[in-house]
C-alpha cells in the first residue's frame, strides 16, 4: 500500500476535518490533525454544525462526553456530510458502559451514514450486539474471534470497521487488513485513540476507499509512537515525542517500519 | 504509613474513577489518573452521570467551571455513589470569587453525601463560613489557623478536609495530617491543584480511611513533582516531567522522599 | 517601547483574566497566562460572569466553539466589564467560515463595547466587511492592504485592531504597529493564535493604551517562541518549549530580539 504517497497528499491538501468530539482529548485531537498537516475545525453548535460540515472533507463523530444535545448537533453534522459526499468516522468511544451512552450510538447508526466505525474490542462488540460490559475506556478481554466481529460488523451496516488494540483490525465488506504497528505506552495516556479517530479522518479525507486510509493513517501514527517511545522516559516526554515524530515522519521510516496483514 | 504499598493497589487494581469536573483541566485530570494506574471516566450528562457512578470506584467532583445545569448532574452521580457506598471527593475550586459559586458548594454539602472536601486555604476557609475573598484560583494569604479550620470542618460535615498548599493538612473528625512534600513551581502552571484532587480520588478507591488515602495520594504526586522539578528548565518541561515522574515512581523514592507530620 | 517594564508589571501584579474562551485550547490559554505570571480564571456560566469580570482587569473573548448561549454569557460578562472600565478582547476565531459566526460576531461588535478585536487576517477582513472566504483557522492570502483594513475598522469601531500573521500589525485611530517577531512552527501546532489573545490580554490589564499592551504582548509571546524552536525538534518538544521560554522571558532577550516597525 502507498501509504507515504497518501500521507504526502495530507500535507499537500491541508483538508478541513471537522471534528464533533469529546471534551476530554479535544486539543489533542485537533493539533494531531494539525501536525499531521491538515487543518482542524470543532464546532459543535447546531446553529452551524451542518454549514461547517460542507466546507470539510471529513467528519469525525466522538462520544466520549455525549449529552443529548451534543448527539442532536452531530446528526445535523453528519447529514450534511452524508448529502455533501463527505465521509463520516464515529468513534463510540465508552460504548457498554452505560444504556445511554449505547442508545445514542445505535440512534447515530440508525439515523445517519456513518462510513467508518471505529473503538477498541469491547466498545464495537457491544455495537455489533455482543454482550460485553466495558470497563472504563480500556478494552476488556473478549473470548469472539474480533476478525469476525469486525468482518460481520461491516457487512451489516455496509461500512468500514476499525478495531483498535495490540493489533489493529480493519474490515469493509469485501477485505479485512490487520496492522501490527503501534507501543503498548500508548494505552498509558489518555486521549491515543481519540487521536487515531482523528487520524482516520484525515486520511478519509484525501482517499476514497475508507479501508486504506484507515490502514494509512493507523500505520502512520503507530510508527510514530515507536520512534517516539526510543526517545522517552515516560508517559510525559512520550506525547511531547510523539507529536515531534508525527511532525518530522518521513517515507523511509514509513517503508521501514511498517508492519500490515492483508 | 504503607504509602507504597496504596500506590501498587492503584496500578494492580486500576480503579474506575468517574470524574464531572472543569473543561479547563479536564485532559490533565484524566491522564493523571491514567499515567498513575488506574481508569478515569468522564461523564457529565445527567442522562448517565448516575450509572457511571454505579460502575466506579471514586467519584471526582470540581467546580472550576461548573453551571446550574452541570451541578444537577453532579447531584445525580452524587446521590448514586452515596447509595453504593462510593467516596465522593469535592474540589471547592474557585469558592469564594461568586456567590454562584458559594451557593452551589453549599447546594452540593448540604444535598448530597461529600466525603473529602479539597481545596485551597481560602477555598476552604469559605466553605467552613469564614469570610475570605478569593483572587483569580489562587491562594490568598488568611490569619486563621488552618489546623484549626480543617478539624472543625472535618467535625461540622463529618469527612475528611484537604487543604492544599505550602503544606497540605489532612484532618478527619479524629485526626490530621500535615504533607510538606511538593514544591514551588506547581503553583505556576494551571491543573497541579485539579490533579491533586484526582489523584486524591484515585487513592480514595483502595483505601478505605480517606485521610491517609489523601496524604497518600499527595505524597506521591507531589515527590513527583520534586522529582520533575530537577530535570526541568521551565514551566513547559516541568509539566512534562512530572508525568514522568509519576509514571516512574518507586518505592525507594517515596521512603527516601516522604515528608508527613502526624 | 519599554517592553520588559509591561512583563515585570504583569509579573508583579499579577492581574486576574476573566475568559470566555472556547473549549479546544481553553488550558493553554489559561496556562500561558498563568506562566507570564497572571492569575486565569474561565467562568463561563451567566449566573457569575459578570460578577466575574468585576474582579478581573481583562476579559478576553474567543468565539472558536461558540454556541447562543455561550454567546448570552460572553454579552453579560462583557456589558459587566464595561461598566467597570475593564478592557474586552475579543478573539473573532473562525470568522468567515459560518453565516452563524459571523452574525454573532456582530452582535457582540454591535451590543458591548469590545476594546481589541483580533484576528488573522482573513478572520478581521470578514468584521470588517470584506468577502473572505475562512479555510479552517488559517489565514487565507487575501489582497487587500491588511495595514489599511486595520487602520480602518480601528476608526470604524474606535477600538484596537489586532491582525496576526507572519507580520503582525496592530492599530488604534491614532497610530499602526508592526511586528516581525514570531517563527512559521506557530502555525503548525494548535493555540498560539487564541494563546496570543490571552496574552495580549494579560497585557491590557497593566497597560492602558491597549495598541502598545497588544504590542509588547506579542513581542513577548513570539520572542519566547524563537526561543522555543531553537530547543526544539518538532511540533511537541516546541509547544513545551515555548512554556519554558516565556516563564524564562527575560529583560536582555526582549531588548536583544524585539522587531517592531511603527
Amino acid at each position: 500500500m502507498e501509504i507515504y504517497s497518501l500521507l504526502e497528499k495530507v500535507r499537500t491538501q491541508k483538508p478541513v476535518i471537522h471534528h464533533l468530539t469529546n471534551w476530554v482529548t479535544i486539543y489533542d485531537c485537533a493539533n494531531i490533525v494539525k501536525v499531521f498537516g491538515a487543518s482542524p475545525v470543532m464546532a459543535h453548535a447546531k446553529e452551524e454544525s451542518g454549514d461547517m460540515a460542507k466546507i470539510a472533507s471529513a467528519l469525525v463523530l466522538n462520544i466520549g462526553t455525549l449529552t443529548p444535545e451534543f448527539v442532536e448537533s452531530m446528526k445535523i453534522a453528519a447529514k450534511s456530510a452524508n448529502e455533501n459526499g463527505i465521509p463520516v468516522i464515529l468513534d463510540v468511544c465508552g460504548a457498554g458502559a452505560t444504556k445511554f451512552r449505547d442508545d445514542k450510538c445505535f440512534e447515530l447508526l440508525n439515523e445517519v451514514r456513518i462510513d467508518i466505525i471505529k473503538g477498541n474490542a469491547s466498545e464495537v462488540a457491544r455495537i455489533a450486539g455482543e454482550d460485553v460490559m466495558t470497563k472504563g475506556v480500556d478494552a476488556t478481554e473478549i473470548e469472539k474471534d474480533l476478525l469476525v466481529l469486525a468482518k460481520n460488523l461491516a457487512n451489516a451496516r455496509h461500512c468500514t470497521v476499525v478495531i483498535t488494540g495490540k493489533e489493529d483490525i480493519i474490515c469493509n465488506p469485501k477485505k479485512c487488513y490487520i496492522v501490527k504497528n503501534g507501543t503498548e505506552i500508548m494505552s498509558h495516556i489518555v486521549g491515543t485513540g481519540c487521536m487515531a479517530t482523528s487520524v482516520i479522518g484525515t486520511f478519509a479525507a484525501v482517499e476514497k476507499n475508507l479501508a486504506k486510509a484507515s490502514v494509512a493513517g493507523l500505520v502512520c501514527f503507530e510508527i510514530a509512537a515507536e520512534l517516539a517511545e526510543k526517545e522517552s522516559k515516560g508517559a510525559g516526554s512520550f506525547k511531547a515525542n510523539l507529536f515531534d515524530a508525527v511532525y518530522n515522519l518521513n517515507k523511509e521510516q514509513i517503508e521501514k517500519m511498517q508492519k500490515i496483514d492483508e
